[in-house]
């Protein structure tokens, strides 16, 4: 089993560094391959996504992806910032479905701006297409307006788009993701108002006929916005396009207050995946040693249980991880009164620890 | 001065009858002319926005809307549905400039679901853009599925655009507001990804200039929507487009937990306006008596303030709207525990009694 590591930018390498820490303190070993990507390709190779990153990370069996961005990349022309690398990766894998849990640890629960009896015990996953949309519909660009009160003027445009198929595949991914939970999915479109929503909202509701077993309900994505903030409980699985995905489960990762704490997956149809941080590159904090890997070893564990087929291992690291928390170990993002403030490395080794 | 009053359907005709109230309560009358709109435009003429309706608002000086939308109209064909209405009445009227405020009344703390460190005294106001963007640019609508992996398949698809002109105005609308609150605006885009928005940054940052004295920020729509909910008080004016401002606005009012109590207004370039209040119309307990006729209310004063020069007068009806409050006056919506419940028609009663 071949494992790509492509630590990125800002803190990237930091939390890369204790999740492969932990990867190699599990008894099987795994071939672990280091490649750079976002701002540090483009430092290495002229290009956040290098070619021989590109074709390690097809040739490996799973990708683990710190994170990629740094002020300094802001400059450059769009094709060659750091954020192009995990757009790249996403197309050229195939990485369609992406798995956001939302999760809030029982002792973290003072970390949400929310009141407690609003998101203790939240546990909703946001299921995110992610390689369609208007992320990558043609055409797009800039042109002479042709028509309306603005024409001959420039304007900015994109395309929205999603095919049947497409459509399709995440939401079967959905369904059979909300059979192994509490067997409700809500689907969030903008049917009122977008073709491709419309279209979205009629495919699913066809997918549905194959699962009777799961209720299924549809909401507009204000609305989504809404009740995430008013009753995220009322969740269990969403399933969204990449625009109304990339809001939503941002917004639904920061209601737990403790983004430092969650993982994603991004898989392909093979269940070969791509896994990171829900959180970003962090440069305010880079190479001090504070960051909170949690959520990279988390990834590391979803990695386990969903490209590699080691279940087992995969709870062992969420076992571990409870525990440090249980141990009242924090980073400075979590730490609360009562608990004690640890550093990036000093956690690392503490779920190494955890693990025997 | 005419103003058009459009009740429309489930809680609007009962809210609306408050506003009414209210504004006839004002030593200076107004002409009021009601017609429907909706699925009461549909019942009386076939269209959810009959030409009648259309004609009347056009004629006005100011429209008074109040909601739209039943479920008994769900099974209609899109043209037919509700919220078409309200569609067609921002295209053909030009109401570009959707001004959302969200506050948070002192009173009312205790209603939201965050923290009330997060959000008491929150005063942040939304300027979305309503004309524009995926919500009328053509072309739409499903087709065979031209290139890629899934050619030949149907494809449902849509055209997100602006124009400079259409950014330009929106953006002298939003340093104008910053201008006369807190002075700070916040740009909301997805530049690292859509052509539109990478557009649209470079429009407001060049209109930045004719307002030196406005500090401009630039933000990606998936980091606003956190940090709605992680620190919604460091906002003070947002400007953004049609889509993600739907999403943000809805989010951003929840964050209040009285949806109740928030009013909008949408202007066109001369500041004729439509005005409603930002929640829905609630069919599940229209007739009932009950609905918060307070939003409303409050649009009826950023009508009198916005399109009809009448600021004295809209701030009398808002220290009204206050005046209820202090006295302890709630509908069940914003009901707690020592305070009294009062009705529909007695919050407009208590509202004009305020008045005087
Ligand atoms: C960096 C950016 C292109 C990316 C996205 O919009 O998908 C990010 O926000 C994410 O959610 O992974
Ligand atoms: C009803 C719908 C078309 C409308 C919109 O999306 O603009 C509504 O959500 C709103 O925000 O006024």
């Amino acid at each position: 089993m071949k494992i790509a590591i492509l630590p990125g930018d800002g803190i990237g390498p930091e939390i890369v560094a204790q999740a492969v820490k932990v990867l190699n303190a599990l008894d099987e070993k795994f071939e672990l391959e280091t490649a750079p990507v976002g701002g540090a390709g483009y430092e290495a190779a002229g290009h956040p996504l290098p070619e021989a990153t590109l074709a390690l990370a097809k040739a490996a069996d799973a990708v683990l992806f710190g994170a990629v961005g740094d002020w300094k990349y802001d400059t450059l022309d769009r094709p060659l910032r750091p954020e192009q690398a995990i757009l790249g990766l996403r197309k050229n894998l195939g990485l369609f479905a992406n798995l956001r849990p939302a999760i809030l640890y029982p002792e973290l629960a003072g970390a949400s701006t929310l009141k407690p009896e609003v998101v203790s015990g939240l546990d909703i996953l946001i299921i995110r297409e992610l390689t369609g949309d208007i992320y990558f519909g043609q055409p797009r660009g800039v042109r002479e307006c042709p028509d309306g009160p603005f024409k001959g003027q420039r304007e900015g445009f994109d395309t929205m788009r999603y095919a049947e198929g497409e459509i399709r595949r995440i939401a079967h991914v959905a369904f059979q993701a909300a059979q192994k939970r509490g067997k409700r999915l809500t689907s969030v479109d903008k049917a009122n108002v977008l073709e491709t929503f419309q279209f979205w909202k009629d495919i699913v509701t066809d997918v549905h006929k194959e699962y009777p077993d799961v209720a299924l309900d549809h909401m507009y994505v204000d609305n989504a916005a809404m009740q995430l903030v008013r009753a995220p409980k009322k969740f269990d699985v969403i399933v969204t396009g990449n625009m109304f995905g990339d809001i939503l489960s941002d917004a639904a990762a920061m209601l737990t207050g403790s983004i430092g704490m969650l993982p994603s997956a991004s898989l392909d149809a093979n269940n070969k995946g791509l896994y990171e941080p829900s959180h970003g590159s962090a440069p305010d904090i880079a190479g001090k040693g504070v960051a909170n890997p949690l959520a990279t070893i988390l990834s590391a564990a979803m990695m386990l249980r969903y490209s590699l087929g080691r279940a087992e291992q995969a709870e062992r690291i969420e076992n571990a991880v409870k525990a440090v928390l249980a141990q009242g170990l924090r980073t400075p993002d979590i730490h609360e009164a009562g608990t004690t403030k640890v550093g990036t490395e000093q956690m690392g080794d503490a779920v190494v620890k955890a693990l025997a």
